[in-house]
């Protein structure tokens, strides 16, 4: 059973990935997000795990979209803090660092502690996990990075500060994706209160279509976790809805709102019934 | 009168700004989205320009977030076609390009063409047209850079290849924000077709919450155009949801409408009531 996810080792999916499958999974690290759906749709890999939102940047509507084209479900869910560590080859002292490279989102979401050394030339690459690496293949003695503390061990590198980003509300929830993937049986009772489902769906262009369509969910009691609109491409003011409720999409009254939707929905897809990632987990304090 | 925008001349957020103000208007490009909120609320700037959604990327949270702290009005929108452009000195030819620089998002939406040019060294820059500049201002003639039209324009280079990106469908939608602003009188009748409104409010946690908050519109046949929750920092499980509505909040069916909505909310804040953009537009076809 091999995992895929996108980037370098060390990357934040990786992260995810040990988070959800544990230390001893094997992994491929491919280049692209697209690799990764490819690859599980083509049964290379049994999982993949990609970023879908992030609390800061909002939903990647891409990895949305080849959730769609892949026909893939969501077997599971990673919230992940996002920390970042600055890393450097052994020896190297934080006073002889002169230049600090990373992916331009992580030099955005560390402004505080870059403003403190002005003196310091931000250099911008692709990948986080790939500037520990450049550092370290290069043998760069006036170079840092910014990246996990998982690209640090992965390289044997060296930290020199840790959690350096402005704000500990940054999270991104990772999916874990499969061909297909089923409970053994439909969760139902109080342990569906810990499972949510996925759904998309798109409506007729009419005022009051989505308030129908969550009629569908108010009227037997099911909480919603995400509701999201979409613009259709190239169909003027169409949507996608994308919409996260409560339980099981096999347990009786939510196989009864998911019907209910499908008779007043001109579009729908079913995307997966999964566990619940909690933000409150204890396992989040301590990361 | 002076716009402010973040980015060098020549980004995106410069020609939203075009876009909507006209050439002539006078433009202050600024370091970073904070630097133009602040410097709109404080005075020194009359209006700012920023993106706030990308139809591959989704909502940017972060400049939610901001407009929120910041106390601004939306007084206008502009949907921007996402267009990129190869662009290197003048007399340099395609042949002679060895290295590409711009921003890894570009990068992203270019990949279509990088793929036909697999000898091509990538190299990834915080800005689109920091770029264009670099490659002027150190006078290279092995690079060329991805950026806007506009850049090219600016820097006074030639235009290796036009429209390079790999989905017609990749637009942004950017804000136009202000101290205070607001149409002369409420727009009324078929005219208030044109015209939208947003807000931003949280509920109570209890299924049905944003259901009876839909009602509030649906009942009263108002269109919805966006809808996105967002759970809120540190508060578990509780939730922001942006509307975007049809109207100005000031025709009397929205007016009520907004004050049904303040009754069942435990947070509102009204965003502003502006002209929409349409992508069906004339405009938007030729550019």
């Amino acid at each position: 059973m091999t995992v895929a996810f996108a980037g370098e080792r060390g990357a934040f999916a990786e992260l995810a990935a040990i988070e959800y499958f544990g230390e001893k999974v094997k992994m491929a690290a491919l280049p692209e997000f697209g690799d990764v759906f490819r690859g599980v749709a083509r049964g290379r890999y049994r999982f993949g795990v990609v970023p879908i939102e992030n609390s800061l940047a909002g939903s990647i509507h891409e990895n949305y979209d080849m959730l769609l084209e892949s026909n893939l479900n969501i077997v599971g869910e990673v919230l992940l803090r996002i920390r970042h560590f600055l890393i450097a080859n052994k020896g190297t002292s934080r006073r002889e660092v002169k230049r600090i490279f990373s992916h331009p989102q992580a030099f955005a979401q560390c402004k505080k502690f870059l403003k403190r050394f002005p003196h310091l030339t931000v250099v911008p690459v692709s990948n986080t996990a790939w500037a520990v690496k450049k550092i370290r293949n290069e043998d760069l003695r006036d170079a840092a990075a910014i990246a996990s503390q998982q690209a640090a061990a992965d390289f044997d590198m060296q930290v020199l500060a840790r959690n350096i980003e402005d704000t500990k509300w940054n999270t991104t929830r990772f999916l874990v994706v499969a061909k297909s993937y089923k409970f053994p049986s439909p969760v139902t009772g109080h342990a569906a209160k810990r499972v949510k489902s996925s759904v998309v769906f798109s409506t007729k262009n009419i005022p009051g279509a989505l308030y129908k369509c969550l009629s569908v969910f108010a009227l037997r009691d099911i909480n919603l976790y995400k509701i999201e609109s979409r613009p259709i491409h190239g169909r003027g003011f169409q949507y996608l809805f994308y919409l996260d409720f409560e339980g099981d999409a096999r347990d009786t009254v939510q196989r009864n709102a998911i019907n209910h939707l499908r008779e007043i929905t001109t579009f729908y897809r079913f995307l997966g019934s999964y566990l619940i990632d909690s933000p409150r987990d204890p396992r989040h304090r301590g990361r």
